[in-house]
């Protein structure tokens, strides 16, 4: 395998103002394609830090890429560093230039001065169009290397990675096609327990490599054969003997995520959903509609941040909350009743809770959610109290939730013919579809 | 300035299969104490690969983080590699190993045996207290120089981080109580464009650093003297000729998104929001939700995926949809209108377009996105489009939405007396609130 580091550039990065999403996306890509990625170093766009770093990497990459560190102001210079350190002057790319004339010609735009030094590169280098920004890429092959420069915006990165980079790299064969290991994902064991119970069925495979990571009340595992072909068939064949162990804390093969996996269970089951939020605020709604395909079974939802919400949208009687408070189970069951009838679906979901820093009572403290299912068989909630913050309790009554939708389809196989159907419909259930 | 070096450890962070939310939390939480990380080095748990980037770090930094691979599971092995380079053997600590049996029993689980190595530290080392999970870090000062190892769960690491370790760091003399620069954020300009603009402002001071971050359609400017004790007043002196010059460009000083200063508007208006999605799909909602306060001026959302729901939840005609199809002006207008007549807002925004990768017309394609506005004085709407991504199209949207909305609270200074005030009525604007 070839090895391939990368360089982020950029103090925003090393200040936590933006996320190293690059990371995640090039990691993605390269995986998905039987590379791991060896290592990333995120660094400053100082010249010494970046002569330091580059020099270090250099010595030991197959292929380097770096991100950042391109555009048009004066505290962008990597190029020039990194071409002076390889022994290279920079020259005047035309057709580079032609690029960002023409689409500042589109925008309507003028060229600013400073827009002009994104045209050159380094002598023996080539540059890669970038369709999306003024900042064109390097490709570089020297000294047996390549090195890969890319500009820091991800709307600009990713479709140059994948529509030039990528291509490129597999014709050199430095990357597959296809990933070299196989993920179990599990939810609600722990990731000792997990490793526990699971040896038993890795331990006749020596060479078997193991990594389990946990997150958000989820573990995965990681299994391939080390210095070995792709063996996908053993790996199947350990991963269903996992499963079978597992029961329902198996959640499946592969990458989905468990609102992937139960969005294509209510998609192939052809029922519906429908969502209120409390505390979560549409979290969870956008959770869902983050894929694509959404549409097919997610009829709505909606945020009853106020008590009024919850009356005037999801019929939630006023007696309801003063007798219980918002965030009880009872409130719960009528916001996923609720939503459910007013939006005419098979299940809804219903959180509320405190999700902090302030708020919650001595029985119920921040912390404490209550999720609301209902079903074509009923309206039940669950108490759930996580001590920690704002953001980790909303992804994990987002995974809580989703997690009880997940098992109640597992525990009601699904009667086709059922879908939709109201016994005293004379249709069979086939509406007519209302635009 | 101490030199603070970060090791995340984790094959997964290389997969993308997991953000690296440690190095945005750490960067984050030093740089709000005057310190700029130096560099972070994301690598996988290999012995060699710990081992050659820990000697890298080692040599150059004063204080060095590790995050992960101190987990219970085989593959976490940091705690010995680093022992091992730095010539100590592994002890057991009893109380660490008390804590885990603590929380084992808190929980009512046994504590396994592959947990009881968690509870080892080099011989010269202290162990740094976990209360949210087993893994304890290791605080380890030896030649000169600091070491602090901290487990890989964010909600273990972070109170870890913020109770014990940034202390500890005061009381050190490595981190100090504040900033040491300016951030001037600006919103509907670009990156080169506004360099230029600020350049005249900037130039009578040389020994001024000045870096620009864009991120969509926002750049940030921050501002700090180089090699010099903090001189805030001149840099907000600096930053205030910024805010003449950018007008309405100009969105704030600090770190405040677009979403935290639409807030802080509205919350000191005593005016309320409300909100409708459709291809946003609650994305906008939970930004707003994800502030603590959301409550004071949020009325709820309604997430209209689909026709029925923008027809039975917002009031939205279905003859008007049909004429002109979900992705229009009409429609967008409409769901802000119905959408605040609900739930009693001041002002309200709408979102519905097509985020893709399929949908769109030929006079609407992918990426176009119709924005509603809501407001005492009215309603209307604008048309976007933008040629990316999913997610992306959904933060452009987000941020389109905040700043429009920005933008109309800006230009209707508000009037005190006239909230809630309906003329018709006696009582004088102040109406009994309705739980």
């Amino acid at each position: 395998m070839k090895k391939f580091m990368l360089i982020t550039l950029g103090e925003e990065l090393l200040l936590g103002l933006t996320r190293n999403g690059h990371l995640t996306y090039i990691g993605n890509r390269l995986r998905q394609r039987g590379v791991t990625l060896h290592s990333c170093y995120t660094i400053s766009d100082k010249d010494e830090d970046i002569l330091e770093q580059f020099q270090f990497c250099w010595e030991r990459a197959d292929a380097l890429i770096t991100t950042g560190g391109l555009g048009p102001t004066v505290d962008d210079r990597t190029k020039e560093t990194i071409a002076n350190f390889l022994g290279e002057g920079l020259v005047f790319d035309p057709v580079a230039m032609e690029a960002i004339e023409e689409r500042f010609a589109r925008l309507g735009r003028a060229v600013s001065e400073n827009n002009r030094k994104q045209a050159y590169r380094p002598e023996t280098a080539e540059t890669i169009r970038n369709d999306r920004g003024t900042a064109p890429g390097i490709w570089w092959e020297k000294n047996g290397k390549t090195l890969i420069m890319l500009p820091g915006p991800p709307n600009e990165l990713q479709p140059m990675f994948e529509n030039q980079v990528l291509p490129r790299l597999e014709a050199m064969g430095f990357v597959d096609d296809a990933e070299d290991y196989l993920q179990i994902k599990t939810i609600g064991i722990g990731e000792s327990q997990l490793e526990i119970d699971l040896q038993p069925i890795f331990e006749p495979y020596p060479d078997l490599e193991v990594a389990f990571c946990a997150h958000q009340g989820q573990v995965d595992c990681r299994i391939r054969f080390i210095d070995s072909e792709p063996r996908m068939d053993e790996l199947l064949a350990i991963a269903n003997s996992c499963k079978q162990l597992l029961g329902e804390a198996f959640l499946g093969l592969g990458h989905d995520p468990v609102v992937a996996v139960v969005s294509k269970m209510l998609t192939a089951r052809g029922q519906s959903l429908a969502l209120a939020e409390s505390c979560t605020g549409g979290f969870m709604a956008n959770a869902f509609t983050n894929l694509s395909g959404a549409s097919e079974f997610f009829k709505g939802g909606i945020v009853s941040y106020s008590n009024e919400a919850k009356r005037d949208l999801l019929g939630v009687p006023s007696e309801l909350i003063q007798r219980h408070t918002a965030v009880s189970e009872e409130v719960a069951i009528a916001m996923a009743s609720g939503v459910a009838e007013k939006l005419e679906s098979d299940f809804a979901l219903s959180v509320t809770g405190y999700a902090g820093p302030s708020g919650g009572t001595t029985d119920n403290p921040v912390g404490t959610v209550y999720i609301g299912l209902h079903s074509p068989l009923g309206s039940w909630a669950t108490r759930y109290n996580w001590t920690t913050n704002r953001e980790t309790i909303k992804s994990r009554a987002l995974n809580a939730a989703l997690d009880l939708l997940r098992r109640e389809l597992l525990a009601t196989p699904f009667n086709e013919k059922s879908a939709n159907q109201d016994p005293s419909d004379e249709s069979g259930g086939i509406l007519p579809s209302i635009s």
